[in-house]
């Protein structure tokens, strides 16, 4: 495993207290919508990590005790020795692959609702639970702040025994009572716990040596700190407080992982933060406080940026939350001097929206991601292929181009046809609207893999009939053929009562604005039923060209699907600051004489505004005259993917892509059976 | 069991199919946030309704295949055979008390997301899933029909050997396939399934058919049916096609359980539909149409109702949900004569909320819903006294009273002290606003119950200093002692800047308008940074009094929680209707010579309103005083419960309340191991 590439810095050993990380890749916690829901599944996830040669790999938030119950979010859980069996199956995988296994330990005071246990909401103050709940936590007193030092304590005993090597305190993302005591706007405490920083860190300095005390000996104390709220003055600053946090506990834990606060804040999308490493300027100067190791993190995706970081003394260990999500194996790609085979993150928070969902994590890039235990999947390996089969692919969007590579992969003799003069299909034309440029990553990740395989072939600008395809005589055809964007307002809001256009003003379609085919003159009238990041950029796009622009939707926000990305509130703040005139919980009702006919989706009052185009922006029709054409004609497999099977997201294509690639020539029970795999309670859990 | 009393016929046998009802009480299927998540947990619940008389117990809606994945709901699952083990705890439970156990099986098309599944999403027609989320599902061609009919009779199979008697079909609450297939805007087929109204049924009729086939040999087949959308002739009408289908189906299933659509409009709450029984109007055609038994809804918990109901032909079933959880024993106290002690369903939703926020059930009148496997605590029976113990429990609000109550009944001498004139604490403020007169019903009961007790004595207009409770003498003591309103505007939103008040404009709290003692003249500004139900109660209170109201929040919608409780919609529509003045998304900035300032929650742009007087209603303060004083006084038992120890909603209070007279004098290690019991994943749990 030694290592003699220009990366090599990346792969020097590093101490954690008593352990050693093998190299300098860090997989620092992040939430995957399993946790104590689905240990299996996220044990899987985590060991394929440990695979992909990260030295560190961390769980996600893992709750102490009932008075800090994320229900229903399925995050980590170690509230007593019960939930030892399920972590140890993670700790297990990692090591496994000799990885460091470290957990994050938590109590989320006020982030948590209790919903569950009903138990108490502890806080530093009185003060209001997060989110709009009318519920309130209570401060804590001095047996409450006793108490939770010693579930803080007896959790990193039962965590050392689940097999971790590195135990946190956390003081991140504003969701940690570690972290809500040091803020004075929500610690106002009169005792030795409030006041000057001094006494506002006293919980955390006390979690920190009574964690080294119960477990040092063994485990690495890591400290994951938001050095900075990105509020300015409103919040704790880098350059004041948090600076002084590092100070005054410098040599306390064993390693530093410092991030800005809060999630949204850590965890920015590249539409609205679009360069990697974007947290430096924030974090550099902890190493220069400490001797301790620094993790950093920033969506680090470039190697060199990566050595540059480490060489500089910004960070020694290379942080990483989603570049680890889309590549589990960047590290061995790196060390391997394959990094052109990176998978690199698109920052579309995809994974996020998943945890949010309760779901298992999904990833556009990858999409095996979460797919580890259900389906067996690898990032990596693919199984051969069984037969000599020759496969059509019509379309290379993100489905057609990822089943393609994948069957390519598999050894498979594959055609790959697009109509138009460029591959990537919606992720080309989304990629070009304002801040989702990184999305094209989807295409330059497949283009690179397919183009250099001598068993696929790529035909552009080949526009398929069905007798196209039965002329090629290849008997096993994939449909990858996509949507379009209906443009009569049709849609969730107004499928009873669709809207009456009079054709007194244009009406375009998103791909019209996409080609920019779009108006030349103002007001435009965007409306969305859609609800995902589409009309919001769109509504950008035009208002960058200068158009007057009305933006109306039946949901009470802008781009509603976005808050799941953490953006929702980025994207409504550029629309007002723009000037585009928002119209919320507005149905379309229809257009005439040059004035749209809004109606409020609570009263259905009308209200009318005049606009000189409108682009109407609700459902997707989708393309299915060549899968419709070449039914029962003879074709071993006719197989229709991606969007044009079921509109959804690109990461939803990629897997439909991936999935079918995988499928092909494999036994039908054996992927019936797929898709029931679940896990299940014990019908034999016991309290008490 | 013979029953002699007016209530008899109400506890006259009824065949369904091939089994026996042993009377007219049905508890039809309601979610309950427990469902395949915990199913220890819902079996247990469910036999309690079984032990108190309801003669058939429901489970709720259950997902037949992974096509129908509600993730992260947590509702019945039978997607294979692996789901049996967990629903036949619930059958044993239900048998083991003489009743009859039911299941609702459904699919539920586009209003499945299909989150864990990721299979693809169905629909009769190509249109958007529920919800904002921006997929689409699509539509199913005659092999997906096929698929979905086969699915339907193997799930009932598998429902059979559960340990099912009453097999359901399902087509309501706009959530199930069957009904989408009825709905014209949502069927645009052009084959034998769209169209006519017998093609849009023949999906329908093909299930019941099918499952008749499969099971009804031994099972009754029951079909939940929505006669009418309550959309006038934008949807399905009880006097039209709804009246069809009934015609068209009559003698098909074994049972008709009618009620109507959406879920808001079939369990709307008291706010909004006051009148009990409020679905008599539209079902009471059913019974004319069909021979089979006819189960129908509406919050019926009047006795007399009943009768009624059954000796008019209106229904052969008093059907519940709500009011069986409120009162799990309503049938045996009616059969008891005991019609006094009812538990009555107050109609205020906690429970909805608590399944849409995926936890356990809870109820406002009920605390030992949801804990009956968790806590054991059984609704009719508490552990008797284990000492002469005196005690004092201050404060008769919903905590005080439970706590008052249960420990009476548990046989201690108890001496319940309340400061005011008359009795309920919050309640009796709350359940004086408009539409709210229902919660009344949460006082009512526990002053009829406590009242009859020799062991209690109530002593009211008695504010209690600490020397005053220590000159009682009374070693163990509860306090009760509540919260009021903040009214400087500090919360949530405002906690890093509060608001600055000049004092140019008279400032209210919420308790002041409660008492009558508001503003007289207008504009008054209603800030809310609660997002209860209060302060949207308070604008309607105030509207109505002819004043000029303008209601402002950070949040998008007004009472934001009230979503939970299926009501958002009605409480903002009513708010607009009477003319109030919605500023959404907008954080209190101060008031300042007679102008309100509010920033935009997005940008922090201000903008002013003038108005005369405002009411703010953010937190609350607790009432901790007499906590503090009497705290090192040598009392053997001294406990904050209810709002003075976490403040949260009169469900909650009422909970602590319960809470504390079970935990009087019993192992503090058993109270203790009790917050950690839950029910936890099998690690060898297998796909395929």
């Amino acid at each position: 495993m030694s290592v003699e590439n220009k990366y090599s810095v990346l792969f020097e050993p590093v101490k954690i207290g008593p352990v050693t990380a093998r190299n300098r890749f860090y997989q620092v916690p992040h939430c995957n919508g399993m946790g104590h829901q689905r240990p299996q599944a996220e044990a899987a996830m985590r060991g394929i990590k440990a695979e992909g040669g990260w030295a560190v790999v961390s769980n996600q938030e893992t709750e102490i005790h009932p008075t800090s119950d994320l229900t229903p979010f399925a995050e980590g859980r170690l509230w007593d020795a019960r939930d030892i069996p399920g972590l140890r199956l993670m700790t297990d995988a990692v090591h496994e692959k000799g990885s460091l296994a470290a957990v994050e330990l938590v109590h989320n005071g006020s982030h948590s609702q209790n919903l569950y246990s009903r138990a108490p909401i502890l806080a530093p103050s009185d003060y209001s639970v997060d989110g709009a709940l009318p519920k309130q936590a209570r401060m804590m007193d001095k047996e409450d702040i006793r108490n939770l030092r010693r579930w803080h304590r007896e959790a990193a005993i039962r965590a050392r025994d689940a097999g971790f090597d590195v135990i946190y305190v956390y003081a991140g993302h504003n969701m940690t009572l570690a972290q809500h005591f040091m803020l004075p706007h929500m610690n106002q405490r009169m005792d030795e716990y409030g006041g000057s920083l001094e006494n506002r860190l006293r919980l955390t300095r006390e979690l920190l040596e009574e964690t080294r005390e119960a477990v040092g000996d063994t485990c690495g104390v890591a400290f994951r700190f938001a050095v900075d709220e990105m509020l300015g003055s409103d919040g704790m600053q880098a350059r004041e407080e948090g600076r002084a946090v590092v100070e005054l506990l410098a040599e306390l834990p064993d390693l530093w992982d410092v991030n800005v606060s809060e999630w949204a804040n850590d965890s920015m999308t590249t539409r609205f933060q679009p360069q990697d490493g974007y947290q430096n300027d924030y974090i550099s100067f902890v190493k220069q406080v400490t001797t301790k190791p620094v993790v950093g993190v920033g969506r680090i995706t470039s190697p060199d940026m990566m050595v540059s970081m480490v060489t500089k003394g910004i960070v020694d260990f290379i942080g990483a939350a989603r570049p680890s999500i889309a590549d589990p194996f960047l590290p061995n790609k790196i060390q391997q001097g394959r990094v052109d085979e990176i998978r690199e993150c698109i920052g579309c928070n995809i994974c996020v929206a998943a945890d949010s969902q309760i779901a298992p994590i999904r990833c556009t890039q990858n999409p095996t991601m979460g797919e580890e235990w259900r389906r067996g999947w690898h990032p990596e390996i693919i199984s051969p292929k069984i037969s000599e089969a020759e496969v059509l692919v019509v379309g290379a969007g993100p489905a057609g181009l990822e089943c393609a590579m994948q069957l390519a992969r598999r050894g498979y003799d594959v055609t790959l046809a697009e109509a138009s003069s460029e591959a990537g299909g919606r992720v080309a034309a989304e990629s070009a609207l304002p801040g989702l440029g990184a999305w094209k990553r989807v295409v330059d990740y497949r283009m690179n893999d397919l183009t250099q395989r001598a068993n696929a072939r790529l035909f552009m600008q080949s526009q398929l009939s069905a007798d196209d395809v039965l002329e090629l005589g290849i008997p096993h055809v994939f449909l990858a053929t996509g949507t379009h964007w209906r443009a009569d307002g049709i849609g969730r809001a107004t499928h009873r009562t669709p809207p009456v256009l009079d054709g007194s003003v244009q009406v375009f379609s998103a791909e019209d604005i996409m080609a920019g085919q779009g108006p030349q003159t103002g007001p435009v009238l965007i409306y969305d039923d859609d609800h995902g990041y589409i009309a919001g950029v769109l509504a950008e796009k035009l208002a960058a060209q200068g158009l007057s622009v009305i933006f109306a939707t039946p949901e009470t926000m802008v781009s509603h699907f976005t808050h799941l990305t953490l953006e929702q509130h980025r994207v409504q703040a550029r629309l007002i600051d723009m000037g585009v005139d928002l119209r919320l919980s507005q149905v379309l009702g229809g257009i005439a004489d040059g004035q749209v006919q809004l109606n409020c989706a609570y009263t259905g009052r009308s209200h009318s505004v005049p606009c000189a185009a409108a682009v109407l922006v609700s459902e997707r029709v989708r393309e299915t005259a060549l899968h419709e054409a070449l039914k029962g004609q003879g074709l071993s497999t006719l197989d229709l993917i991606g969007d044009a099977a079921n509109p959804g997201f690109i990461a939803d294509a990629v897997f439909a892509g991936h999935l079918a690639a995988r499928s092909f020539e494999r036994d039908p029970a054996a992927i019936e059976a797929d898709w029931f795999r679940r896990e299940t309670p014990s019908l034999h859990s016991q309290g008490g």
